[in-house]
């Protein structure tokens, strides 16, 4: 049987903005990671979002990022491993606040944007992420991008990882993803799309840029919500999956 | 037997800025009031005054205060009862991140600044944020004003209370504190400010400014942290309220 | 001759979170009311906004507001007249920086939300505002709510300044405008609420919900930029007025 | 004629929170270095800084940093040359808004911390900070390491730049500053720093840490304001320059 989670930013829109239409896309993915007020999100939007995943039974993820609200947290910051450490347990703590209060729990943690890539390379700061995960939640799994730093630091300390892949991305034969500096880096064909993360979930594998098959493990995917057409790929992908003969599932109802 | 707790802001440097004596400050006071990044705090700062905090054995608390860091959270802010529901959630359960992450627990929780005076005249508001603290802890102790709107609305919804006295302000015949705007709303000499503790403590009464005496609950006592003398403060009126016969003892130890 | 000015508030949109259709806005008013980063905007879109209204020719001003971007300036803080002098010079000096580098002026200052209500019925905070803005140019314009007290100061001071009406908006036979909080505040009818301006405009009167006629100064009327039909809305008024035989002009090529 | 400017950052402090010895420091110092709200500073403090230098005859300077109150300013974020660009306006402007409405103006900008470092190295991002400065004042004076990108930046735009050398650091033998991470990073003797500085104006030359004298322009010397002995250092590096037959001049008062 072949199982994979689908994953989605969510809850990133703050006082009068608007951000994501999160209602709508939590009907087609399994697990959403909240935004906790630091890169995107404030206390009204967290609440909410947390009910809305009660409601449609989808795992809750800490999504915290770098303290840069006016860059959505995309822009690396130079933090060490302790302010990485220090960020990710005040805002997993504050969206953990939220989860108490509505009777639900945390299933994952998955930090975003610059920090989930700067995490992806750095063992240090890793580390410390995954060691401020354990440390509020031992429970928790940690998810991060295939292959990373992140993930060997999650394994080494103890917590369950899930293993993200990108539907939309190319990769390289390091198994690392192309750079969006490259012209190749995105696939906008829907179709090619869906069939590389089908090969992924179901042999194991990708086709890199440079031709050859790399191993890949592929737990989660990570879909975009803030795009045009962000609800009708989550629709898209969701059926041809399906399709596919894989089953959506919560990662925290099949990950070991 | 008279008990009584000591409370103090802690944790109330920010970044490069300092501010406090928190260190000094914990060995003569039982419990110890949070701040959560709102009105003052950072993680860094949260993580080390919980650590401080636990190994001298002083309660922890969390001390949400309006989103307001230029402030100090000391200015007014015409928030609504759910936007104070939430920023209470967010802070404590950052909080609770940090508490959770070196093995404690969050013993109390005691709104700063304007919140906490907003709240003391607002049942809506009061309400609000004891439902807050109720939904995610409903083991929590709400410190609030003694005769205050907050420490009514915290025993109506189940959680216990800890009503507030201050030593160094003067009080109405109502039970209220005297307005800082009029001359006589501080006292300066420290002996009259511990005896009029000392009174309320043992004999649950306080002479208003009016001289009628006011019946007056008197679980804690705030001591401030910031000023110049505050470490000298506490040594004093601590040895005072001993040598009077006064057991000073953590509020989650004694409070039924 | 009568001539009336079209004011909008602009440049709201905060890092990726976009607000309004300025571009398009842009096309029907004659005076920008650009916010200046502390309820909304960002360098970034303070830049774009001010390069887009010295391209379209449309008046250039600062919208300072409360420190509150969660809470988008709505919110009113209890700030001393001291705070709001000193804020509004940072936002207009903030602004100037945009307009000098771009080689245009600041036309007029119009304080944002809450700000503009609290100013309104409050001498102290409208005398701080009116001299921050004198001070850093006394050839600004200052807008406010017609017959308010922010009018009053600005005149005082010698600053030349603007009376506001709005539109879809009623009135009472005092001259404010009636609370949001009362069912027959707004005026949803565009036909009827144009209606009000132009006889505001060519009478300088309008008939209050009481049904007395008020005596009323319009020199410019403001223009809600952020609704699903603002641009619908502009386009409409626009029209209108120019039917009615109103010259549409900014408000500083005609303000004596 | 020896001439030199003593520079130092100031106007650090924020809301509640205090630091440095500003109104001291300003007697001994010819350029001040203001903070403008990003890394460090706030209205208030912006204004009575203004007023302090104005009174003390000081020369006033923006200091803009990132957008990190928490990293005061410290820490590097991958900023593009058009986010420093509008930053550098931004807060240009902002303190401009105090020095017109104080009756001044603005001599200098000056980068503080990570972005000071940045630039120092970045081509690209020197050209959009001498930009930034250029376009909202040509006559503004441009500070930056000496022989660093942003002093050559400076004078390709057109603008006045001034090179700065640091008392308390020691050099390598291609004029750059030794790494903080290095053991003789920091000059800690008095004597031997003030001699340093003292060289360089006179014979504009350095010592570097391989022993080969470099060529150095030394327009101005950087005092820190923030250690325990900033003051008592002034005072010192004050009266040995004098001793040494240098003149402590304003840079805008010399610098061609």
């Amino acid at each position: 049987m072949h199982l994979v989670d689908l994953n989605c930013d969510m809850g990133e829109s703050f006082g009068a903005y608007r951000m994501g239409k999160d209602e709508e896309i939590l009907d087609y993915v399994t697990s959403a990671n909240i935004a906790c007020g630091y890169h995107a999100g404030d206390p009204a939007t967290m609440r909410k979002t947390v009910q809305m995943a009660l409601e449609k039974n989808v795992g809750i993820g800490a999504h915290p990022g770098m303290p840069d609200l006016v860059g959505f947290g995309r822009r690396e910051i130079n933090i060490s491993p302790q302010e990485a450490y220090d960020l990710v347990i005040y805002q997993m703590g504050a969206l953990y606040g939220f989860v108490r209060s509505e009777g639900g729990k945390i299933q994952h943690v998955k930090p975003h944007g610059a920090l989930f890539n700067m995490a992806a390379k750095s063992a240090p700061l890793s580390e410390a992420i995954a060691e401020a995960v354990y440390k509020v939640d031992p429970e928790c799994i940690l998810f991060g991008l295939a292959g990373s730093e992140l993930v060997k630091a999650g394994k080494k300390i103890g917590l369950r990882t899930a293993s993200e892949v990108f539907s939309d991305r190319t990769y390289q034969k390091d198994g690392s993803l192309t750079s969006r500096r490259e012209e190749n880096a995105l696939i906008k064909d829907h179709k090619i799309a869906v069939n590389q993360v089908i090969r992924m979930v179901k042999e194991g594998k990708v086709k890199s840029v440079q031709g050859e098959d790399v191993v890949i493990q592929a737990d989660t995917i990570c879909i975009h919500g803030d795009g045009l057409h962000a609800l009708e790929f989550a629709q898209y992908i969701s059926n041809a999956l399906r399709e596919a003969g894989i089953t959506i599932a919560k990662i925290g109802d099949f990950l070991r």
